[in-house]
């Protein structure tokens, strides 16, 4: 072929499987996890379900749930080894490299790490689930410089993350709301890190390869981060009477709001409401000062942002724009905001796997050459 | 859209970017680096030049080639912990295993590792350069329970290689023979590795995360590991005169011969050419009885599979063919041969990197949903 072929940069708009796990709607701002609709999810149902019905294609029977938790439970403490690579990288690493050296290392840990049969891959996923978490809490400890919490078995899947963290039980309201946000960043089809997933495991590399990739993939600022991102903006604004002011000077430098705008919604991010919901109960339950601050920074940002942009160039709240507060009601650091979308976006990452290795072909694209050919080659002494 | 569009299952004949790295030439058999053929640079350069010119568009004055490779061989050391997770991992993991983790880890003595500009992205890939062959090294020794040897700084970079897996310094046939291997595998264009590499970067997260990805998808058996898999059959014909028996036997039972066929050369890969040319002048060094008898099964074998599938079916021997018995001659376990491969390729995936970010696009592909849409939830005790 001699002709400059079409080039599809980033692949835009490419379908690359055919998939049962999510639909999105970017259009009517809906969104589905394996038929069920985000918002039904959100309220009546909680990560460990969540996670399963992601995995399973289904929702458990009781039996089924209760050794699925019961495996997910038993899981999350780690290997001291790993937690000694941890405890070296916490304090000098961003917790995203931490959580993908941790991740990469558990494979010492499979006896069998390449049995790629449907059983043995949902069961190295759930290890990967039950561990992910920890990793998180445990960089955050030692990144200031606190000791490691072992995991509380009596505890549901995410209050247990809380706990690790902080060395409090959550109450009621904080367990719902970590939940929450663990159901929400579960899964949301083929963006970068879940295709990068799907690359590696093409190859038939293994789960802990699969997902370490996605991690690294993840850290990117254009992927993962919007969140940490958003949140810095709101302390730049700092009082809640120095948003418009702040907002309407961005947008007339022409700078981008991270947490607006998003490459599939083109309305309001359904994800994005269910959060906003709980910023405002939030706001309800005797936040301290800085919190108090942040929520209503945010809610007045997006009032003003939805006003100005909203039906007009269909730039929308995303789900990282309350993040970030949201977060903060929990005394959650911005730098582990990526790692709890590991941990939560494990669940998606796996689903996809064991979706695509159902019918396995080698993700291999070709590049279109500019360059020369037949340089005579020069030796060193004559350039 | 409602009518299923097509879907590009493995990215088949799908262009991703424009390239200046690399040009495989499937119908004829060719590969330039950069527009130089394999074969100019197998016989006049080295990897360090290959790598130069690979990474910076152009070969290296003599100057910049020696402030280059200063760079590269000071930098081979690996810090303490780093040792501590390979003598960790080594006695458990799979080589490509520990150097994933190896990887992933360094990115902690990186003071900015989120530096993206033009020279910071070079200069990081020099020192996973000079660090990868080390990793590959020390997991060798520590899976024989051997001492790690530190990098002998006058040594060149492959032949440096070898000095630290088994203690002793190479003779020059050696050296160029590691060196031939060292340039075979630099770069391959975008198949899969690379392109992993390319989607983690697309998000702009940093070299380290990429790389990892790339090393992660490089483990498959479908991608890397070939080589293996050939010497493996190698081995299991056991005596020279049973190579045509065994083959013919295998191609009767419709079984696959490793290190036969490949996605883009429909010709005898050029590599694969030069690799053998070696082969030959080794069974001419008077090499132990279990190298000959692996050097006179490969040549054996490809004979006969040329006649009876070469020009016929256009299944020809590719790189990987050679390389096992190959490695074979310099004492190298066959488990080290992926994560050489990761050594060397660390030059084009880097490369690769670099001429992404210049015009970089996230990749975000699309998959097509085939599942159902608001399932009603049902409470646990009414399913």
């Amino acid at each position: 072929m001699s002709e400059k072929p079409v080039i599809n940069y980033g692949l835009e708009g490419i379908y690359v499987d055919e998939s049962s796990i999510s639909k999105v709607d970017g259009q009517n701002g809906r969104l589905w996890y394996r038929g069920y609709s985000i918002e039904s999810l959100a309220s009546q149902s909680n990560f460990e379900e969540v996670s399963y019905l992601l995995l399973n294609g289904r929702l458990p029977s009781k039996q089924e749930y209760e050794e699925y938790t019961k495996k997910l439970r038993e899981r999350r403490g780690l290997p001291k080894e790993v937690i000694d690579v941890i405890r070296v990288m916490a304090p000098v690493s961003h917790p995203m490299d931490v959580m993908r050296t941790a991740t990469s290392m558990l494979v010492m840990y499979d006896s069998d790490p390449n049995n790629r049969d449907l059983e043995a891959t949902k069961d190295k996923i759930i290890t990967l689930l039950a561990k992910t978490p920890t990793i998180a809490a445990a960089t955050g400890r030692f990144r200031e410089e606190k000791k490691y919490i072992p995991p509380d078995i009596s505890l549901g899947h995410s209050e247990n993350f809380l706990y690790m963290l902080s060395g409090k039980k959550p109450n009621e309201f904080e367990g719902k709301l970590i939940d929450l946000m663990f159901i929400l960043h579960a899964e949301h089809s083929t963006n970068a890190s879940t295709f990068s997933v799907l690359v590696t495991a093409s190859t038939l590399a293994d789960v802990y390869a699969a997902i370490t990739a996605g991690i690294g993939t993840l850290k990117g600022p254009l992927h993962g981060g919007a969140d940490e991102a958003a949140l810095n903006m709101m302390n730049a604004i700092g009082n809640p009477d120095n948003t418009e002011k702040y907002i309407e000077e961005a947008l007339e430098g022409k700078q981008r709001i991270m947490g607006f705008g998003h490459r599939v919604y083109k309305t309001y991010d359904p994800r994005a409401k269910l959060v906003r919901n709980y910023l405002e109960e939030s706001l309800t339950k005797e936040p301290s000062d800085e919190v108090r601050r942040l929520l209503q920074i945010a809610l007045r940002a997006e009032k003003l942002m939805v006003d100005k942009l909203g039906a007009t160039k269909g730039i929308w709240p995303n789900v990282d724009f309350f993040a970030g507060p949201l977060y903060r009601v929990l005394g959650i650091d911005s730098h582990l905001f990526t790692p709890i979308f590991v941990a939560s976006r494990t669940s998606g990452w796996g689903s996809h796997i064991v979706e695509y290795w159902h019918n396995n072909k080698l993700v291999r694209p070709v590049e279109w050459y500019v360059g020369s050919l037949d340089t005579p080659y020069v030796p060193m002494d004559m350039r």
